[in-house]
């Protein structure tokens, strides 16, 4: 028995959101239109008509009809799941009462979309108290309606620090009998407001880091069952950074991220993912260097590091360092310089091994990579053991678990997946670990 | 509606401390008497006679004498507030009670100083239990002397543990009727006995960095409508590090910080206000160096970036990377490379556009920057462009808002103000956004 | 007074766990029963015979009477405490179970080993209601054996969301009458089976470095007087690994840590300590770089940084940074860029320095540290002044006293201490402060 999740999906990579009325366009519910026909890879885990921030307050009324129209028609095939976010602010009845109207009237069964819709985001959310708030909505517009009462989930924008501190409350009080805050699934980082709501401010207007509202996230879903998301990425044309960014909320356990274009959903369904081949690294002053694999073996050819044989031994210059070494030597430091980073394959071979381990009473068993090294023309092998033991087993299954939770739930994902991965990779991988 | 802050300033950059008695001086107010009669730029937001650390313990006793002596005679034209610090410990029924007897003497009206103190600082809190110790004592100062209850403004040192975890429960304590917390002020983070509660230690003696810490407290701050402050930097000489500190500081939401010297409440007085002109940062290898202009032109000078044409486009070498590029790449590439510090100017314009734009029904609009960056000689052309929506707008407000605060609250700074800015922008800066 | 611990050790420098019961050896105590007789620095603080995760799930039972065995054979002699881990989880009342009868076994006097356990580990705890739930069992226990209630005291591993946000509570949660937490002792990290909790991930299958986890650990222990202790680290090759791992957690606060082998034991017991000789530090581009002592001057030897005499000054080269300074400007230059890390016996020494100025009615006085640094054979004189004052001071004291706390409890160190620094300064550090 793990916390229990009270949704379908156990992971969340992508969280897409869509103007739902945008003024001077023929169609004003164009931008969710084209968005409800996503498929694959573009197509988001869940995808967010986005009622609030991204539509202008002056169309608001009509984004709630559109958003009507386009799921009623199109939701049925969305692959993804569909989280339509409602105005709510913890310091505006109005605009909370404005919410709970849209809700009600986006939920109504005869008008056809609620069928298609997954739950409702709630932006701007303060204390618990007023989290409460809207789950009692969600209650009153399930009732209202004759729908199972916590069958909508609810999602929320963390962008203030009532909110980040709320997120430690969570796990004792989605218990009490008097809320139905089980209905609780993304955690979502909205760092703007939030940089607002903290009054930060940097030189160039860029937002800050905030890696501790992003660990206070990540730990607060873990402790409550629910996922964590992070906020959007602006800088569209900087995909670089948007990889980098998630690679760092993976570290968090934080794998999902806001995208705001359909390019950017590609990115985010895929980054999570093991790669298709291992690569080695190589750590040059808290620099990474992906090394160029050539007939097996695996090159370096920047300028940072060079490797020169003495009479004796070897020269190993690193920056300005320079060092005499002898073989075994070598050996050792390079070793240390490098690292593996293990491809779809190599992760389900590893534990199919320490499966077949356990089975035969073993607790431990060391995994080995190794390689030949190339610097400047000299090769040099290295062999990397890790012990496993069950705990490693464990954390390592999380992208395996990821990958079967996409590949049971996204189906127009698959062709996709077996392209990339080759169908026996795919095959290894959703049976792995079961 | 915001969250209620129940006191004047929105804003305080500046914490400074003076040493209430001095021994072995002819006068031992030599110190505060003189910090009394600072203004303009040199006087802090919040002045601090130190009955605490700042002063010997054999002294304290004459220490309040000293701050009532000074305060009713200077305390009318001090520009900032004056709040002293008093004695204090979460673990010395001793050290509160001699802490309560002080502000007892120092309140008294006849005395004549209480009608110029804001409030009183309380160092070495512990858990919210502590917090309310320390408020009843003023609960019940105020009672005696018929002041109004809660009118003393409270601010707290955050050296423990405790008190961190405490700043999670103030939204909460703050509304109950047993207490009258809502009279909390600062938080003010006190970085030396925070290492000595945490028995943190580092190889030079050094303080940790604390970044959790900081952040907490700004979440805290931002949680119940309070203000961030950190603790004294230590390395007065050190102008470029306190520097570097407050940055830091910003971007977390902690706006306000310690001083230990007039030349360092100027520093902290002047740093979270935009700049007078804007620049243009090159980024190489995560540092950001300051392009200089010239004619119009932004001109890198250092040895780390060198570009050179080819035949067919340019090379580009950044450290030890060398790039192949067209003209597209390159513009491409130094785009990512540089960012825009606006100044003053530059953010009251973007603030105007998007309000006129906002009145004209539109949501958001693209904010460009654009420039001529020169590198050995060779000029490219850029242009950055970022959204400005709702959100963006509100958090590029906050220097402004804080400009605002200051500008309003301190008239014994317009002089400076308008010499450091001129007097159209300070006009316009303090008209935007209302 | 200060924050009561309910143990005897104020300091925990090393918590090293071994096996209970290896499969296919002639001995399957082999481990524990070779562990048990270590001594010296290779012995641990607290010694944990593993009947968790180091152990096969089948070898448990097992596990059990063997460290019933081995404790009631060697326990007597164990230099340090001994507390076993037994197994727990907060999802399965199961193990929950096991855990408490093997804690009754191992607890009951007549076998002779709980007369040389300080307390059990509990491992894999969730909220804090989980902790309270193994308090029960510790009572329980306490009760059926005729054992002082609360004397047997508990440890945790923090490796969930839940476990580290209970740590905010503890402080709260000891007081109550109806538990028995003030037997808490040790707040472990467990940073692998924490990442999978997390759903964590990185390229390489490292584990993420967690400061936040580990802040909040070292601030919980703090407010709850408790003692913080690092996670494994996994690859015990890396002492340099090691070795900046302790460095950061010390900054932190958290100054003890796992250790795996007898190797990590003697430099996670050595590692707090203050070096033997004082040394200074280079800082270049963010890397510290030692200097090296030639004659009682300092020689910088590396490349990065360049000194050359013009006719009228000096060009000083940082990496690629060139400036023309004159002797005040190069002192000044060079003072910013070095750090003193001090001896033992300057820590002594200042110790004892601030002690007779406090004697003397001084609050705060100027320590100084003065060298000759030497880059390309230009001798430059700096000298580095600190102001003391009561906080500094007792921020300073803490590795010595950490260090008493190892000398009353460890007597079978002092040998190697005397080795290490000389008796004299021995001597002097064990009677400062006191």
């Amino acid at each position: 028995m793990s916390v229990k999740r009270h949704y379908e999906r156990e992971f969340v990579r992508t969280f897409f959101t869509s103007p739902t009325a945008v003024k001077g366009e023929d169609d004003s519910a164009k931008m969710i239109r084209s968005a409800s026909q996503l498929s694959g890879m573009s197509a988001p885990d869940v995808w967010v008509p986005d009622n609030e921030d991204a539509t202008a307050p002056s169309m608001r009324d009509e984004g709630v009809q559109n958003i009507v129209d386009v799921v009623s028609e199109n939701g049925a095939d969305f692959p993804g799941e569909i989280h339509p976010r409602m105005v709510w602010h913890r310091e505006s009845p109005a605009t909370r009462y404005q919410g709970f109207q849209h809700m009600l009237e986006i939920a109504d069964p005869e008008k056809g979309a609620i069928q298609h819709i997954d739950g409702f985001v709630i932006p701007e959310v303060g204390d618990i108290d007023d989290w409460k708030k809207a789950d009692e909505f969600f209650t009153i517009v399930e009732n209202e309606y004759g729908l199972e009462e916590g069958s909508l989930s609810m999602s929320v924008i963390v962008e203030s620090g009532e909110a980040e501190l709320a997120m430690g409350d969570l796990r004792e009080e989605m218990g009490k009998p008097s809320n139905n805050l089980e209905r609780l699934f993304l955690l979502v980082d909205g760092e703007v407001d939030y940089t607002k709501d903290m009054r930060a401010m940097t030189p160039t207007g860029e937002l800050p880091a905030w890696p501790e509202l992003r660990h206070n996230t990540s730990r607060g879903a873990s402790a409550a069952g629910l996922i964590a998301v992070d906020g959007p990425y602006d800088d569209i044309r900087d995909v670089e950074g948007y990889h980098e960014r998630m690679r760092d909320n993976q570290a968090k356990g934080m794998l999902g991220i806001w995208s705001l274009t359909p390019g950017q959903v590609v990115e985010a369904n895929t980054a999570p993912l093991p790669p298709k081949t291992g690569s080695w690294l190589l750590e040059v002053d808290n620099r990474s260097v992906e090394l160029v694999e050539e007939d097996g073996r695996q090159v370096y050819d920047g300028d940072d590091v060079s490797l020169e044989e003495t009479g004796d031994g070897y020269t190993l210059r690193v920056g300005s360092d320079e060092d005499e070494l002898d073989d075994d030597e070598l050996r050792e430091t390079l070793l240390d310089m490098t690292a593996y980073v293990p491809s779809m394959d190599d992760i389900v071979d590893s534990m199919e091994e320490f499966e077949a381990a356990k089975e035969a009473g073993k607790g431990a068993i060391a995994m080995t990579q190794s390689t030949t090294i190339v610097i400047d023309g000299i090769e040099v092998e290295i062999r990397k053991d890790r012990m496993w033991d069950e705990a490693t087993y464990q954390a390592a299954q999380t992208p395996i678990t990821l990958f079967q939770d996409v590949y049971e739930h996204r189906p127009d994902q698959h062709n996709e997946l077996a392209e990339m991965y080759g169908s026996d990779v795919v095959e290894r991988a959703t049976d792995v670990g079961n």
